[in-house]
């Protein structure tokens, strides 16, 4: 056997993702909630280990088909977004389309499923760049086309009129990648589900103190929902994880508390950056920031010397890094460790 | 869009997995266990809910490395095999050779992978058949090969040689899923491992009292574990799972006797199915048993009315039902259900 002939050649191709747990005693480079749900998990407690999860997951559907105002049938369980994107990819194929920068899952996935990839940059302004977009429409014809806003690790929004000319003028499905939405000033796209039978709204609970259960899942059409069903391992999503965010569901008060106090300290933490004049910040309406330094490698090595880990994004985006929202006090000591780091360099 | 046309001809044709839950009293269905581990989710309450989980899963895989004798980058870790086996076609690709009838989930995956499949009959002693099998290898030249031993629904192991044959003769991988191995008397195929590099075995927490976490693995060289990786989602098994897997995991004796309890009341169960002059038992090295009655669906139904929920599976072996073990109170009132309805029937 020779390992290295019996390995798909796009997959041998491949580097692991690297997700390595690095020490820190502030970690912002995740985009994870600084905020856990730690009284939700007695509803872990109360499941019985040696049964199989529900694996139409009923209970956590209908909370959120409630919440949302759609209907069970409209909603499909992900163990996280990932497993959504592998789903997707799954049951339509390629080519894949997304602008670029943005989320790697949709380029990495699509790879792995040996199906073909088109990048298409964003403008000057990180937005959606129509011309490019239509162009590569036309030209590529995608089975799928992924549109993460608020964008990663950019921070804002598409324009929604170039969403919508992107919906419309799409062959294919068009996945509106609402990870970050609820951070954002407006309602996001769900609102349109009725409109546009291509279009798919992906969401997730890792942005908002659930990263650990590993819980996305899609909103569409429910013929959409049916067909990606298919593909879907009957007991993706464990008991545990049901339970625990049903449990976290139940109290939208308390889950929309910790969504606007991330938000109020993503537009605190923004104006301080703002002060520091050898950085330049961009508009955020996510739970993180991106910043251009004039030396990204130097300076996020200076912060996690100090204890601070944010992300390196400089391989996607020019010169920059990419800090997540934390409590007040995380951000205090972020912006004094940047604040030094930047005077050494000047 | 014309969605029928944009499903990949390969999904539109499959029927999404029927994993509906039927209400039942004893339910002995889904080969589970009777028997689960309640004090062990208190360690699902120390972790925090807003932290992405161990993406190396590192606790977890050293404490299965310590058990089973290997090294941590010999374990890879999957949100129960299901995924193991979608990571494990994405890695390779088809043609994917199996025996039939076997565990589904070898021919949907691939299905929904579009890779072809060849499913080759198991001889009239449900052990494989070895010209039938060398004969397959040659003409398809198959990347992997899944044998489930014991296998699902038989209840038999397959023969140790006729496994090592098909290990030596096989171009690509030979995947021994032994998901119901803690239950037979012999120790698998672990041992092995070291002699032939393109031998890959599957465990499984699923039947020995985890179902609900879905933790699923593969144990291999260390070079296959590397590509296999490549395609894993970073964070597929979530934080709760883990911690609770870890904590079952430590109290070896624990697990142990679970397993040698249902072992016996296997044996105990098979000794008085036997005695019922009107069903055929078939050997069983699992923890269940396959039997044989005249009227397959009208004694699954009957004993579904008393309450009992056990799996109809005269589609892949004619005539044939299959029972999960329970407890000793359940496979009473099992016996108790099917003596009555055996009785009626002749």
């Amino acid at each position: 056997m020779n390992l290295k002939q019996l390995v798909k050649k796009e997959v041998s191709a491949l580097r692991a993702y690297q997700a390595k747990e690095i020490s820190c005693s502030v970690k912002l480079d995740a985009n994870e909630s600084p905020y856990g749900f730690r009284a939700a998990l007695r509803a872990a407690a109360a499941i019985q280990t040696n049964r199989y999860p529900d694996p139409e997951a009923k209970k956590l559907r209908a909370v959120l088909a409630r919440d949302l105002g759609v209907r069970p049938q409209n909603i499909l369980q992900g163990n996280g977004s990932d497993e959504i994107i592998y789903h997707l990819i799954a049951t339509f194929g390629g080519p894949v389309l997304y602008p670029v920068p943005t989320f790697s899952m949709y380029g990495i996935i699509s790879q792995v499923l040996g199906e073909k990839k088109v990048a298409v940059p964003l403008d000057r302004d990180f937005d959606l760049d129509q011309g490019k977009m239509l162009k590569a429409l036309r030209k590529n014809r995608p089975r799928i086309v992924f549109l993460s806003t608020p964008n990663n690790p950019t921070g804002n929004c598409f324009s929604s009129d170039r969403i919508l000319k992107i919906v419309e003028s799409s062959p294919g499905i068009v996945v509106v990648d609402e990870a970050y939405q609820p951070f954002a000033s407006d309602k996001g796209f769900l609102p349109l589900l009725k409109d546009y039978k291509n279009l798919v709204i992906m969401r997730t609970l890792s942005k908002i103190g659930l990263a650990a259960i590993r819980f996305g899942f899609l909103v569409a059409d429910e013929e959409i929902i049916h067909e990606v069903n298919k593909v879907r391992l009957p007991f993706n999503v464990n008991a545990l994880s049901q339970a625990v965010a049903v449990e976290v569901l139940k109290d939208r008060k308390a889950l929309r508390t910790v969504i606007r106090t991330i938000a109020a300290e993503r537009d605190l933490l923004m104006r301080a950056m703002e002060g520091i004049s050898t950085i330049t910040t961009f508009p955020s309406e996510a739970n993180f920031i991106l910043f251009r330094v004039a030396d990204p490698d130097r300076i996020h090595t200076e912060l996690l010397r100090r204890g601070i880990l944010i992300r390196n994004v400089a391989d996607a985006v020019e010169g920059c890094l990419r800090v997540t929202v934390g409590t007040p006090r995380e951000n205090r000591k972020f912006l004094h460790a940047l604040r030094s780091c930047m005077k050494e360099s000047s």
